[in-house]
């Protein structure tokens, strides 16, 4: 039997990747004094960057809020979380609220940038994927909203797995007013809507929630084998 | 300043993390003869249990297709795809399809059971629950479904990203019928409706897409810093 690809570098230990899944938790409470350092974020927004999305199509943007005062204002948007503030590091996870042919034909065209190939000996792919994304009731979820909100869901995993492994802590957040982070980092207008949060650095030493043990479904009750 | 919570092991490196989610790739054709061993897959396993959900609910249930009649069924239910045949593992996540103070319930038993308390302590948490839940068009998306489906997917790039990192292949499929998925598993009788597919095993070394490089939109065009 022939070798498949070999791959880049070995696996990391399955040990490894259950103990860090297991140290991450939904801070509460970040260190507001503790940073994440360029080089490993620049690893977190590549994370983000690699997540897979249906047909690759990748119908969102990821806003990372460097600056304070609007930090201050998304907070008030986000009944008034402490982590939108104190992390490290906000993204909004936002996605397109609309998608053409355009969409796809740029889609096209970063893939023939990356791997060569002509439009036409793309056509085909192009031409199914232009006539699923404009029958909305034939996505998954049965409307553009659902379908483009479901793939951001998968990158915000991608980042959040991605970040336990590096050891920096995280809070997914779903408690904020899509409009009116919207209105406040003026999305609308670039055809985006804001779909979930991300906030990351490090847990407060005195986060409540930090020293208490991980709740999960028993495996037995949510894993079922047929 | 204190120091947080010690980590139970070094991080990963980053230049790891990166390789493995770049060699990752939405496997078309897998090696039949290729079975992932039993350790990889129970840590496949506990990798989806450990995903976060909004509130911690998990409403969700991962069912793994053993049972070689049952995948050629499915396979059939989704486009004779052979991957849903042909990869060593099939997993098909579910939602719940309702969701009630009884859910909401279960959970506060659990959480009692793994960190303590009681009812009354967690009695504030229980109700703020049960508020939220009971009012979909309060929930992130607007209505149940597309609460609990994007919850769903968070669970599916935990999936992709641990797989990944392990070096196993996998392949994320949303072409398939989730009505004959439901029927062929007896999904509505349990309260579950299928929401996403995963494959997993080893690319065949005959499969087209694996040696071309990995198609993302540029840096710079989906990460913006605000």
């Amino acid at each position: 039997m022939p070798s498949p690809t070999p791959s880049p570098m070995p696996p990391i230990a399955a040990e490894s990747l259950i103990q860090h899944l297991s140290w991450r938790y939904a801070v509460k409470a970040f260190d507001p004094t503790r940073k994440i350092p360029a080089e490993q974020w620049k690893t977190l927004e590549q994370a983000m960057v690699l997540a897979p999305s249906s047909y690759g199509l990748q119908p969102w943007r990821f806003f990372v809020i460097d600056n304070p005062a609007i930090r201050e204002k998304l907070r008030a948007a986000a009944w008034n979380q402490s982590q939108i503030t104190d992390a490290s590091h906000l993204v909004v996870f936002a996605r397109k609220t609309s998608m053409t042919a355009a969409d796809v034909d740029a889609f096209v065209d970063r893939t023939i940038e990356v791997r060569g190939g002509t439009k036409e000996s793309n056509a085909g792919y192009r031409d199914m994927m232009v006539g699923s994304i404009t029958n909305p009731a034939g996505l998954p979820g049965g409307s553009l909203d659902a379908y483009t909100s479901r793939q951001v869901y998968i990158a915000l995993g991608f980042l959040l797995a991605s970040a336990a492994l590096l050891e920096i802590d995280a809070c997914p957040m779903e408690g904020f007013v899509p409009k009116q982070f919207d209105e406040i980092l003026g999305l609308a207008a670039q055809g985006y809507t804001a779909t979930v949060v991300a906030t990351l650095g490090y847990r407060s030493p005195s986060d409540w929630l930090a020293p208490l043990p991980k709740v999960r479904a028993r495996h037995e009750d949510v894993v079922r084998h047929v």
